[in-house]
């Protein structure tokens, strides 16, 4: 690893991985004719975006306003936030509707209202629908309310009213793909029962949006959606893995981080990379808190993820690896770890660039 | 709080706790007579930092190189990076002890002949000892291996052995006055037996450097040693309250997020304040894992806790709050919440932004 110069915490990236899941995702998307519109929130980077357009995507999805104008800088002109309307943010809504197609979602009476009276451009208007993961949005099970919203929406001049939108986040306690499988069936169902009473009532067009990477990376038939928001699965990562989306050869970042100390002792090695770099996102696996695996050496990148050696615990900085016997023996201070993170989101947030394995440096 | 202009997760700031804060660890300080050597990684903010200097402090603590830099870029010229030396940045190293006061931790012969062999700069040498939070360091039971790497430390021109430095983490498992103040005396105890051994074999003066905020904040006589490093007291916070390091008034940084949606059949809040704001660090309290405790309203900052409403779960830009009938009958859509964080070191690493409650940016 020496040849790439890492000296710090640094996420690397196996890129033709990444090429590779965005190529994959992009043909399902089209095979199924149905748009796709990935949530850039995973990566936050212009220069990663660009290789989603390079595959002919031109809609977007971010989970925030600020990330919103970030990408519209970039040239970006149709973008959802996957995120309940915040209405103090109202200036900033308008300043983005005034120049791209923007699209936003809502769940609520008050915020229709808020936003009636003061957007000046027109917005897509989702109606975030609650299909069991229970974070946000209306009831699947209370049509009434979303009829009442959709009125709502149908009376505002500059709301278009675009159809329902669903994160299906309880696909994440999934773990395996039969279980994913599921999850989105029933989901989809709640959604289409809802879709049909909806056109009883409305003559508009209503489009189903389906978002989560389990769902996405799982299930081949999206004949009953209209649009796709996977994100996670640009670099997946540990999670996805313990749920079924993914195989190990297709996680394409990990946490590059340097040994500064050794506990032979405690079977424990330190490494420069903790908390700020990492996240202190972890999960149980076998009633131990494992906040990333490590991998073994390969010349090319990094090797096979261990399950015997993991990050416990983390600090800000310092970052305990409990390691087997013989991998305490072949690691010198000063050797760089390699550590599949558990949520790479979260972690690609903390850092915001990137080093290919080939030495490229991806800023942003 | 429309006053300050708050439309999106905000670091809001009692700046007069914060000055009370630094002024009450500074006097404690000089009434022991011991070097008071705050860690910035705290605050991390140069600005911030500027109100230490107006109380005469000139040394600090930081925990990595890129924070030396970026402090000494402000005038800080007596820098101690409390993380074990990461030898793969020597050159960092190098760099930074050309020009200011530098002083670096060892546990290990490897990285003392590392040092010794690429060092260009004097550099001041701290053995870091561990006192029983076993995180990193030498045990202080091992007084043998203390003994050979003094010798290895004076055998190189440019390191200038300092003495004997720990973090007493073990404290944050303390949770009264009382617990804290038995792993002060019982780690100063193991740090004064280690000096004394040290003595008689060499003809040097040997300090005592103790960090963390809990016994800093507790403990009133601090005759035993030389230097003390707290960080986490300039702003506390709910971690330092349980723990019993400070009183709810002391606690001098909120998260102030807006609300976006309201959930009464499960008796949650959903906020604009996630994972990337808040972090994902939490505690257990009464079997319940809490990321953060709501306050009530208050004209002026915020209002007192409420251990009854409090932060349950995280996504990435989502917060949920779970709320008592009177708090959610009273709250709107749009309205600012006050949560205090569990760790706020990680959370201001996340927004590196400030506004006091009267209305100042503080932006580094």
């Amino acid at each position: 690893m020496y040849q790439l110069n890492i000296d710090k915490p640094t996420l690397l990236m196996n890129k033709n991985r990444v090429l590779r899941n965005i190529r994959l995702m992009n043909e399902k998307a089209r095979k199924n004719n149905v748009r796709f519109r990935p949530h850039f929130k995973s990566h936050q980077s212009a220069q990663v975006g660009e290789w989603f357009r390079d595959c002919g995507v031109n809609a977007i999805t971010v989970s925030s306003l600020d990330m919103a104008e970030y990408f519209m800088k970039y040239g970006w002109d149709d973008i959802t936030v996957a995120f309940p309307v915040n209405i103090l943010e109202i200036n900033k809504i308008n300043r983005i509707a005034k120049k791209i197609q923007l699209g936003l979602l809502v769940e609520s009476g008050e915020t229709i209202d808020a936003l009636r009276n003061n957007i000046t451009s027109n917005v897509n208007i989702w109606l975030k629908i609650d299909v069991g993961y229970h974070r946000t949005g209306i009831s699947s099970n209370n049509p009434d309310l979303v009829i009442k919203l959709v009125k709502e929406v149908e009376k505002a001049e500059k709301l278009q009213f675009m159809g329902l939108l669903t994160h299906a986040g309880h696909s994440y306690n999934a773990r395996s793909a039969r279980e994913i499988e599921k999850v989105y069936h029933e989901s989809v169902s709640h959604l289409t029962k809802l879709k049909n009473i909806l056109r009883e009532k409305f003559n508009t067009n209503i489009q189903i949006s389906f978002g989560d990477t389990p769902t996405c990376s799982v299930v081949d038939d999206f004949s009953q959606v209209d649009e796709i928001r996977p994100g996670n699965f640009v670099f997946y990562d540990l999670i996805q893995r313990l749920i079924g989306s993914c195989r190990e050869e297709d996680i394409a970042v990990t946490l590059a981080c340097p040994v500064v100390a050794k506990h032979p002792e405690r079977k424990e090695l330190v490494i420069y990379g903790g908390a700020i770099h990492l996240s202190v996102a972890g999960m149980e696996i076998n009633g131990k808190w494992v906040f990333g695996y490590i991998t073994s050496e390969s010349s090319t990148g990094w090797g096979a993820l261990r399950e015997d050696c993991y990050v416990s615990s983390l600090s800000q900085e310092h970052g305990i690896i409990k390691v087997t016997d013989d991998v305490m023996e072949k690691v010198t201070i000063g050797d760089i770890i390699h550590i599949l993170p558990v949520h790479i989101c979260l972690t690609v947030n903390l850092l915001r660039r990137f080093v290919t394995i080939e030495g490229e440096v991806i800023n942003h």
